[in-house]
């Protein structure tokens, strides 16, 4: 019988499994990444993926999987412009709560080592750990940092496979990121943050089919609670396989035939590779949509004064977004030429609540998307765009941008990021909570305690 | 890019993706298993398969990874010899650590039919459901037939690729099953039952890496809190891919490499083909334990009386069971040999205390072993053992028992499950509070209401 072979494993006294290579890496990774491991530009770093997760929760809990997740825990719960305080008996629900808030709307950071969204899971187990156990606002950063390097060290080894069977890595890897946060902030020893790894790989769980589901949104709840769960229960002396993740039959066996031969070097750290989402609309028009923005920006130049817009994109995009006339305010996310001019003509692409059945039909962006024609072709990057604008008079002016290139300019990272996270939290946050909410994570890093910060995102 | 794609479906109306058969029938199971399909015979089974789980639980409540789950929530909790009360806003913890607790002491029920442990996952949640919406004791029964049968039509379909790949199906299968006896208890309608079916789905998890490990009790309690959950979040119109089971890169695709062809057609219901433990010992050890039970009964024999006894069973036994001189309790429970002396001598083998050390040294015993040989042949089951005792004189006497056959005669089972139950709850329930549990669940189809079973194992 199974279980009594392994009760006998323990009875003959038989020596822990060999422990593997990434289980060693990522121990070393959470009981280290604080000390002077991490440099200044992660915990930068770090900081954007915070706020931008911040913003995108927030903005996040009105949505009705929030609001059914919320309710099931306090019936009487309401939107109350916060999110669910991370203290008390109730913490592991503030987690799961606020960590499919932050995934509701799918507007969060993403990073392609990892596969998924790195931030979702990591951020509000780090802020539940934080709240349990006393940190700077350095130490959150590190954990962040932490984080991120797990989900991408898992991601590299795990490799396309385990996205392509099936597996949404955001929820099975994202529970390996938020178990390595939490125990970087906990302070586990080396043997704790060896079985945390392991109950946070033998709790990962997330399949790809419940995309367009309220289901996706808790893939990133769950493995926040579950990663937090992990690192609580391993502190307390809670054991599990040293070796559950890359071990006979673990986490790569049995959901991607096995890890990469080799661990794949990058000399980056994985956060500064998070990129962000700008544009309440489909991913893959972002390129497009920065482009067109920075030849206007460029060319000063009026949406009457465009004869005809070129946008090159890789033929992938035509089934994804490439609807030609869109009727509702959902296809304009997935219309390149609508949003082309809505671009042209000003509109804020970042706002959740522009993309109405209204614009759709706006009698003036119907006309100028009639100029904008869509070519497929094979570009440097299946991301980018080239987009060639022809002004009245016989110019050209030609622009190629690629989001998932991540950006080097953190300074105006940062003012981007700041002020997608006004237009979306507008309506949600009182006047003057987002003002605070941006100085807090700005000076984050000097701060010896994370009152302010729970405060600026709970209440 | 993934998500999007998933969202244009919904922006095309695409229709629903086609249902597959198993969720067609695990959802008629789940909204007409109680009307009048469930027979009398399958819900005496399920009071039995309660009985046991409760008494196993109760015991269980007093090993470390239930205390550290429990503490986890609140620090002050102690074990008071009842379980973790399934009301008020900590019903899901409750149904965690009820459900850690029943699997800790891996005493608990099996069935072949889903490779794995039915109860565990099925009783927490069908009990926190119904502390969630009053029901009567039939209702109850009627759920954990529901239970127990989805666990084995999806087992039964999943075929034992499902475990040998690697996952523990206690954890992946009883997710579903958990989500069915609490949909069934809710009342879920069709359409939500069908969702909370996706929502277990992709919740599932646990690694059969983990046994020998916390973890290993821990995905039973995982597997009853987010079955719970799904049924819970489906009624509040939480959604899921409602094919998440069948469909493409969906459970069965992704951790079976998808479903058998036919599913397999059963004339019995799945509880009536629930095995129990009575010995705190290794499972490969019960047959033996059995057949020399009742040879001891027919023939009256002392201890003194035995010349020789052969114990013959199949050769899988011998890495497993097969300890000839143990040295502690632990190795007590893998020694066949000791364990027919404990027989021969009237020990009690259900007893979780009875396996010490000094069992292990006791000098009679050390003695009597010496008389057994243990005889590796290939028999009709691979769970059997054929016991042929000599007796001084010359008379040979034999017994074939096999533990993985359904017994038949349930009012023996029931005294069976009740004298295992007292054993193991003694130092456990105050005096009397046994007999009033046995009781309580005796009675339980003609109660209206549940507090009084509620009562019996919480307070």
């Amino acid at each position: 019988m199974k279980t009594e072979a392994a009760a006998l494993r323990a009875v003959q006294g038989a020596a822990m499994r060999p422990r593997g290579e990434l289980t060693d890496t990522l121990a070393g990774l959470m009981r280290e990444g604080g000390a002077d491991a991490v440099p200044d530009v992660a915990r930068e770093c770090a900081r954007h993926a915070l706020l931008d997760w911040a913003c995108v929760a927030l903005a996040g809990m009105r949505e009705p999987a929030v609001r059914i997740m919320a309710r099931l825990h306090d019936p009487l719960w309401e939107p109350c412009g916060g999110l669910v305080p991370f203290t008390g008996p109730s913490a592991p629900w503030a987690v799961l709560v606020n960590g499919t808030a932050g995934h509701a709307l799918d507007y969060d950071d993403v990073n392609s080592r990892m596969h998924g969204h790195p931030s979702v899971p990591v951020v509000p187990a780090a802020l539940a750990a934080s709240a349990l156990r006393g940190c700077s606002g350095r130490q959150l950063l590190d954990a962040l940092v932490v984080g991120h390097e797990a989900e991408a060290l898992v991601g590299e080894q795990f490799g396309g496979a385990h996205y392509a069977n099936g597996f949404h890595a955001t929820g099975t890897i994202g529970t390996i990121g938020a178990a390595a946060a939490a125990a970087h902030v906990l302070g586990l020893s080396d043997a704790q943050a060896r079985h945390a790894l392991g109950l946070a790989a033998t709790q990962a769980a997330g399949l790809k089919c419940m995309f367009g589901t309220m289901a996706k949104p808790l893939h990133a709840g769950k493995a926040a609670m579950n990663g937090l769960w992990a690192a609580r229960l391993a502190q307390q002396g809670f054991t599990a396989a040293a070796d559950g993740i890359e071990g006979g039959q673990g986490f790569a066996a049995t959901q991607c035939a096995g890890l990469r031969e080799a661990p794949v070097v990058s000399e980056r750290w994985a956060v500064q590779d998070t990129l962000y989402k700008y544009h309440a609309a489909c991913y893959l028009t972002h390129s497009a949509i920065e482009a067109l923005r920075a030849l206007l920006a460029r060319t000063r130049l009026a949406p009457e004064d465009v004869e005809r817009l070129d946008v090159h994109v890789a033929p992938g995009h035509d089934s994804v977004c490439n609807i030609a006339a869109p009727a509702t305010g959902l296809q304009v996310k997935f219309s390149l030429r609508h949003l082309m001019a809505m671009v042209a003509h000003g509109h804020d692409t970042a706002d959740l609540d522009a993309y109405t059945d209204a614009l759709a039909c706006d009698a003036g962006l119907v006309r100028w998307r009639e100029r904008v024609q869509v070519r497929f072709e094979h570009l440097p990057s299946a991301k980018g765009a080239r987009v060639e604008l022809h002004a009245h008079g016989g110019a050209v002016h030609v622009h190629y941008a690629d989001v998932g290139v991540p950006r080097e300019d953190l300074p105006a990272q940062w003012q981007a990021l700041v002020a997608k996270g006004r237009s979306i939290t507008r309506g949600v946050l009182a006047p003057g909570r987002f003002d605070a909410l941006v100085r807090c994570i700005e000076g984050l890093e000097w701060q010896t305690d994370l009152l302010s910060l729970h405060e600026a995102i709970t209440t």
